[in-house]
């Protein structure tokens, strides 16, 4: 199964490399190099763990495959998508005063503010051009049905977004105010992944739907994962408390359970930062509270979601086996 | 002659105001607002002072009706070069750390850095959402092409933002320097609302390409033009010194010219910060060096070349008479 999804990889980063290359110019070599070293290509800590995992490129190319399509025509989609995703990252880094990404200086740390929403601005741009690339195998009709579908994503990315810095200042929230931040911060960028795949296979629009539901199901189940693991996961209970979702104060599904539920919890997240001995008891007494199984009868939920609309869907060939696989391996599930 | 333009204003605000209200949503409000008060139609010192002149949507209608199209066709191509122009002014008052634009406080000056990112993001992909409009009254085909003229020309913008950024900090600079950055800067934007008027007129490849030309070269002129005018106009060198180019340190065409001697002029520029009370005897410095000569005649030549190039792509009736004008009016010529 691995080695179905390896094939990608090396061909990820060629159509990634060549749409990044559009941005060469006269006296631009410190801009590519911004965008290189983004990318993970180039400068200090180059390589495979400074590059990602390259989640969406997959998913867009096993989505495309396992819907009939020849993967190597949704190879602009697949750039699209991750360049959207590393703007987003460029530019949540300055948002949220982050100074390392995956272990390394993040560009406004290394390049300045200015210089950092610049580049964020040419990898965004690089990504709708990316996209222009299906114009080899595509019709015209179907180029602009996935600028469309991209577009849509990118807005509901910049209003997820706004909600999460919005809510950062806010202490009145309860459960209610979770979708909407987490359909656009995560769920979108996945739905178009297996929508703009599904597309591009020139699938028929009912399974395009299903495909989309499943990676936007898929999206959610992953974050309300990720924000149970943000809690009672293994590196925020020990040792590296600092990682906690209690430490940092992110508002994730179990902290607005726990927030709407007004206990003892609540009462403690209003009386400002929790540090890091503090983490253990009051992830017990969050727990105790019922936030870990709700948070994990959501995710159950979701995932069966995604399965359903996959299955729905109906995934064809070993492209299929692995397209299931992922999304398993996603939601670390063994089953 | 004014009127013709006249009825095009109401119109324009429409149009862009429906597109800004794609990004409506559920707690979403204060993002509208910030997309709202930034075009000037909201809040504090609202109205027409802090619109601006919508110079560039004007551009997109009086070319498309003067190359034989039906103007209200081009309203979609109108809104998008007007949401490109003022996303990067967004982002460049966070880059440029500026607290006020058009008299009013800045977004970022308003409601922080992270949120003004994330708003200039917002508007980015409202400018592609509303090229999508073409689609009603445009074939599949031209839309592709109308998108990849505008983030073609968006590109340039990052890249001519990106040297604009990076000169700020050089001592070593040219006049060759100069060309790159107004480019992308000024001219690709114009050159994009000229060659998108003519595209949705449907107007052959070489009339499209010689209302391009006239765009580029009229962005050139009208930059030159404002540079001259940042040194040796009225505001620059009386009572309001504070708005010369000499004071703000800016890489105009004129300040290139005289660090390219390395005369008089350039041994003061490298001394540091120039003040008020310096300005008029280091204007009259530059000007004996030749610079505003030279700034003078490569304006006289780039206007020159934008009216060839008018004049080659044949605009027709009212509406090509109201374009000579408009392109008279912002080269502050009178005839």
């Amino acid at each position: 199964m691995k080695s179905y999804v390896q094939q990608f990889l090396p061909v990820i980063e060629s159509e990634l490399s060549q749409v990044i290359d559009l941005a060469i110019g006269p006296d631009l070599d410190e801009l590519h190099t911004m965008l290189t070293y983004h990318m993970g290509w180039e400068g200090e800590g180059a390589g495979p763990e400074a590059t990602g995992k390259r989640v969406r490129p997959i998913l867009v190319l096993l989505t495309n495959a396992a819907a009939g399509g020849n993967w190597e025509e949704a190879l602009p989609a697949s750039a699209a998508v991750e360049l959207v995703h590393n703007f987003s990252l460029i530019h949540d880094d300055i948002e949220d005063n982050s100074p390392l990404r995956r272990g390394r200086p993040t560009i406004w740390k290394k390049w300045g503010v200015a210089q950092a929403i610049n580049t964020g601005d040419a990898m965004f741009t690089l990504a709708h051009l990316a996209l222009q690339r299906l114009n080899t195998s595509c019709s015209e009709a179907a180029v602009v049905e996935a600028s469309r579908i991209l577009q849509n994503t990118c807005l509901k990315l910049t209003q997820g977004q706004h909600l999460d810095i919005a809510y950062e200042a806010r202490g009145d929230l309860n459960l209610e105010a979770y979708w909407p931040m987490v359909n656009g911060k995560t769920a979108a960028l996945l739905a178009a992944c297996t929508e703009l795949g599904a597309l591009v296979a020139k699938a028929p629009q009912a399974q395009c739907n299903s495909y989309r539901d499943f990676g936007f199901s898929l999206g959610l189940a992953f974050q309300v994962q990720d924000d149970l693991l943000g809690i009672w996961g293994d590196s925020a209970l020990t040792g590296k408390s600092a990682e906690s979702d209690l430490i940092t104060g992110k508002k994730s599904l179990p902290v607005l359970y726990g927030l709407s539920l007004n206990g003892d919890f609540a009462k403690r997240w209003a009386q400002g930062k929790i540090t890091s001995a503090e983490v253990p008891a009051l992830a017990a007494q969050l727990e105790e509270e019922g936030a870990r199984t709700y948070t994990q009868d959501t995710t159950n939920q979701l995932t069966e979601n995604a399965l359903n609309a996959l299955d729905d869907a109906g995934p064809q060939g070993e492209a299929g086996d692995a397209l299931h696989s992922l999304a398993m391996r996603l939601l670390r599930r063994q089953s």
